[in-house]
């Protein structure tokens, strides 16, 4: 919803494609809705939905609009360092991602990636982009030989980030993954076992961010002001569709661990 | 010339007031620009230029702008903790700042200020600005009592920030203008008896960074070189219309000490 906010506020004429909350998109209505509006220049996905706890078939959605016109542009926030991400497989022209989540780096930096296609789009672009902050054709002046700065870079969060990385070249990026993975396997068996409800299916799940059904007797802000305050953890609240009936759990970077784990299976069994 | 070119991105009516490179703006033409355009919504200038080592008589713009319906908006990036500014004395409307100047702390945030007068017209603008990212009407909604998140914000740069704030009061605000002064002035006087020429008069003279005229047996970019790799001292070159013609010398936050001057002079004295 928030980049068709945004795609609004630059005057973009959008074909929003809405499905069920809570559910993997459906890929033939992206390839229905490319067949009616041939002149599409972009298709825009979330690989790992924090909102509503869905990670999103971008193998499939890539390979519809490689056989387009269209540029592919994937908002790999939650996704990057979390969960695989083939950019060049996948068919991905441009991706940004975040700093903060499975990176496990301060916040701040906005990690992005594009293909030759995308590259050449922006160069050769006739009309520049509204923002010179975000203007990515400047930061490819940058790279280029000639080294033009365009403003001044915030280095304490780029030596974070080198650090980060350095990290998670250490424990190896498929490592991480899979701890993203196991430790979320344990979550939701261990939410299964206290008899609570996972409203999205196991196809459809992130390893990030798990979504479990509030049960009705608990009061939704009261027992997260609890965990917060009582037990110094902090869980997120339902979106959309989901408002006021779930919680959101997240498990990224460094707060992925196994013992995290059981501090908030322990707290869930006696606090519910 | 970075604002005119923001403001031509953002598809806005601009009348730009170019005068002599190097001089303080005479007042008067811009009262004659605002006689010749009574609808102009907005006027922006720079306090402190760091292109040209100039500072704007920002008091005197800002009475002959209150006069018309216009918001006035001021770039403080260099001069914000190095040199006075009374933001309600000269009628300033907005202005914007930076964090890694005068201020001392890393790169990466840009400290604002607003007038009732500027809240209310950002507040009440029917279109919405271009860019998520940098709208102020959703940072007014997180400080209000909604506290609507707008993006994840850089946490650490703000703890950074706080930290600078805190030692910035710690010195006194008057004392850190003094010390950019006294430090200013004593680099100046030293440049002026090793016999180099100072082509800003000194009415109109920055604090912060010191614009010195190159001799011409000195080759520029060899000898700002030699500079950063024998001396470890880094100084900056000539742009626009004195391009390869001088060396900015800055004196900004914690690079503005006595014993660097003493440094810099010292080496100036061997090498030219």
């Amino acid at each position: 919803e928030r980049q068709i906010l945004m795609a609004e506020r630059l005057g973009l004429e959008i074909i929003a494609i809405r499905t069920e909350w809570g559910k993997q998109m459906n890929p033939s209505l992206l390839e229905d809705a490319l067949k009616e509006n041939p002149d599409t220049k972009l298709v825009v996905a979330t690989h790992a939905e924090t909102s509503t706890g869905v990670l999103q078939n971008i193998e499939e959605l890539g390979n519809i609009v490689s056989k387009t016109n269209a540029l592919f542009m994937i908002d790999c926030v939650t996704s990057i360092a979390g969960t695989e991400i083939l950019f060049d497989d996948w068919n991905i022209d441009f991706s940004y991602a975040g700093s903060q989540k499975c990176l496990a780096s301060p916040p701040g930096l906005s990690p992005c990636a594009m293909s030759e296609k995308a590259y050449q789009y922006i160069k050769n672009r006739k009309t520049k982009p509204s923002s010179w902050y975000l203007d990515l054709s400047l930061v490819n002046d940058y790279w280029d030989k000639d080294h033009i700065p365009q403003y001044t870079v915030a280095v304490s969060s780029i030596y974070a980030l080198y650090e980060s990385l350095r990290l998670l070249e250490e424990e190896g990026l498929e490592n991480r993954w899979n701890r993203h993975k196991v430790n979320a396997e344990k979550l939701r068996k261990g939410l299964t076992e206290i008899e609570l409800n996972l409203p999205i299916s196991p196809n459809d799940r992130l390893d990030q961010l798990t979504v479990v059904t509030k049960p009705d007797h608990i009061d939704d802000v009261e027992f997260r002001n609890k965990l917060i305050y009582d037990y110094n953890i902090e869980i997120g609240r339902g979106l959309g569709d989901f408002a006021g009936k779930v919680f959101r759990i997240g498990l990224m970077g460094e707060s992925c661990k196994s013992e995290y784990v059981d501090q908030i299976l322990e707290v869930f069994q006696k606090e519910i």
